[in-house]
């Protein structure tokens, strides 16, 4: 590094060394209405990698997209319990529309079981009609009084997945298949992000279902942050919004529902997962420019090098973007690594003379030297393996930063850098509450291997305990 | 046809056949608030086709997607006059958040002008920053008192693109190569529908534009539908949000901005522009499903043919559905041909015994008995001819159905079931008027060679009147 960074250090002040990159990195901008977000073209770059892959795992379990009202009667909300008291605190309430005073509130939507619920029970009349697996990609409302910008905000970006079942143990099957087909294997092959998955307790549910399952990552500080989340709402939803169906005797029944979500919090994750003090560092597959390519100095020759490597390398499948710009070189390279570019291929005058260039990792502090016809081959095999390498460090942290523990004074010591495991039984009298006391919670339970419980009452359970996000 | 259609015919009610056509293929329902709308994974499936093609055009055009908040300061609505004015009598309003009345009501933005002249103003510095191109995909929302599914919805989903540049020149060349690259090209070469492109005159224009171009395209009752439309906004939004820039030459100036969008409406002109009495009408590059494979009867044979073709065509790049349904294969047959879908593959145990299937294209009474071995092959070719012939078609009764006239009077006449072209210097002393009397508008202005004007005092002009959704 010629220049220092430009970033506050993590070690000194971790939020403060979030702020900073995702301004310096130009990710997004806080809205002019407290709690919004404007989310820039490399932030939303990343977005629409993450859209993408989640797409297609969600495509491929089944589901298929459709899009309902960003606007929910007030009424809708009531109908559920549970749901109204849980969300009605953090609802944008429209009074007035087409010049005047609406008859009847209109909520923005802050999720849309209860809309969507509305409409199945339309279209679901039959067991032939199930399971009706439905998902939408849409912007939701949640009023924010302490924002963070990609993790809590007043308005996010999500896909959100509903879906009706015929019987509880196909709504509980497909509700773990998303869990692991879709979230699990996306942060593991796409955000490089390994997770504990398991089980929220009673007291950090969704609001309205009976089993929530989670997927936990741990942040560069030691904290939790929860990356997906997929509820099984048993008939809740149903009874309120009266999904019926004819079962194949002839009766009719209640369906059973599952919802599962996955928000523009990934960005967040992604940044504090990985980053380290020089800024961003995003995993190949995830990154909208995988090679900067970057030239030194103006001239000809190393114009037209750039533009044959960037050809090059665009033939190549690889996602690059060109860097001719006239600030500092050492200026550039700092601002590149903010940025956590995978690669960034140096082209200059001197080395152009011996038909080279340098190509640097952001992973590493590794650089090397290459003759010009080298490069698209080193690149795409330096990509493919950097996904590997960057999802095993990350294992490693937070195998390293995870302690078992057999009493809450040990967890709540534990926790002050990573996570704690301990058994489930442990925390039952009163140990819940005295973690809550110190912002420490239960973020999932899983069974002794690892696997999801069927319930929190289920015996020998363990416990993923940390300070969050 | 073995069956009656199950549409009102288009020549007895279009809005009728219109609303019908929505319903029977599943395409969209109404949502619960008044003038929304749920959008069903068919229809969802033609707006994703939509995206995807768009959103390359306007990539390859150089913008990047970004994301701006959905709530918009009441108070930025309100620094451009004419802007404010247009849109006051649409805007829904959030009074309400987090549980107290807001200090400053909440706008839903109707569209994003403001919010994004606020943000370009802090990014833009210097004439290096510049052209800043923009876009972004998202729902806006304009109060509508007569809502009409796809065509006009009180809230609606759509791109729009915003660019700052240094020049007059500059922006004006980029609003025509989005219009004409992006958005002509889409409609031609995706949607199959040829349009009149030309500049709006100033009564048509968008609030706040110095130039609004658009693409007109008519739909079977021989109305005109506003496609897509590109506005060069002048210096009015730079003026407003104080977007300066330092030149080149070291003076403070204020940038001359676009903005251009295309909307969820795209859907309805796919459905209004080529559907006919049986149904939709869906182009191969649009459609969800370009193939549909019926088995006519269950058995053991007819399963595995089924099965077989579908990995085939799948491996060919097409995109497929299977119907082993149970309903009676005239009933079903039906359903297809009102969904659209380009191709009908009938598999059936009798022409299996000779190793045959039949292939029914959708835009035309033709069917074929092949072998099954040529149905991949058969069906790629159909398709890639098929776009170019439900286009010609368009562009033949888009030809047809424009008269060329004289008088005001020739104009009201000929636009009963059309389009008139007639001299704009024969409107201008009160025959615009006089058309809007009778719901008629001029819809674009052109140069006697198609070409685009700079603006609507040209000399020479040819207007395109028309009745318009």
């Amino acid at each position: 590094m010629a220049q220092q960074s430009a970033l506050t250090p993590q070690a000194e002040d971790f939020p403060r060394w979030y702020q900073d990159v995702i301004a310096k990195a130009e990710l997004a901008d806080n809205g002019p209405v407290r709690g919004t977000m404007v989310i820039r073209p490399y932030g939303y770059g990343i977005w629409e990698r993450i859209q993408a892959e989640l797409d297609q795992r969600i495509k491929a379990a089944g589901a298929k997209n459709a899009y309902f009202p960003l606007f929910i009667p007030e009424s809708y909300l009531t109908r559920e319990a549970e749901h109204v008291e849980g969300f009605s605190p953090e609802l944008a309430v429209v009074t007035h529309a087409g010049g005047s005073e609406l008859a009847e509130p209109i909520v923005v939507r802050p999720t849309s079981e209860t809309v969507i619920g509305e409409y199945m029970a339309k279209w679901v009349q039959s067991y032939r009609d199930l399971p009706l697996l439905l998902n939408q990609w849409a912007n939701v409302v949640r009023w924010e009084l302490r924002p963070r910008l990609f993790l809590r905000t007043s308005e996010f970006l999500w896909q959100e997945g509903h879906t009706a079942h015929a019987t509880r143990a196909d709504a509980t099957a497909y509700a773990q298949r998303i869990h692991l087909e879709v979230y699990r294997d996306f942060l593991l092959n796409v955000l490089a992000v390994p997770t504990y998955v398991g089980i929220k307790p009673l007291s950090e549910r969704f609001a309205g279902a009976i089993n929530t399952l989670t997927c936990e990552g741990m942040m560069r500080d030691g904290k939790a942050l929860q990356m997906a989340t997929s509820h099984e709402l048993g008939q809740n939803f149903a009874k309120a919004f009266e999904m019926y169906f004819q079962s194949d005797q002839g009766q009719q029944e209640l369906c059973w529902t599952t919802s599962w979500g996955a928000s523009t919090r990934l960005v967040g994750g992604l940044i504090m997962a990985h980053g380290d003090d020089q800024g961003l560092i995003v995993p190949p597959r995830v990154a909208p420019i995988q090679v900067v390519i970057l030239a030194i100095k103006e001239s000809p020759e190393v114009s037209a090098a750039v533009s044959q490597l960037a050809d090059e390398l665009t033939k190549a499948g690889i996602r690059i973007e060109i860097d001719r710009g006239s600030g500092s070189f050492g200026r550039r390279v700092v601002d590149w690594e903010i940025k956590g570019v995978p690669l960034r291929l140096e082209v200059g005058p001197r080395d152009l003379e011996q038909g080279k260039v340098v190509l640097a990792r952001r992973d590493s502090s590794e650089k090397q030297s290459l003759a010009l016809n080298e490069v698209a081959e080193t690149a795409a095999t330096l990509l493919a393996g950097m996904h590997d390498e960057i999802l095993h460090g990350a294992t490693l942290r937070l195998e390293a930063n995870t302690h078992s523990v057999t009493s809450v004074d040990e967890a709540i010591e534990a926790t002050a850098g990573g996570f704690a495991k301990i058994a489930w039984d442990a925390l039952k009298d009163g140990g819940e509450a005295q973690l809550r006391n110190e912002a420490i919670t239960v973020r999932c339970l899983q069974r002794r291997d690892g696997s999801l419980p069927a319930d929190e009452t289920e015996s020998d359970l363990v416990a993923i305990v940390a300070k969050s996000y």
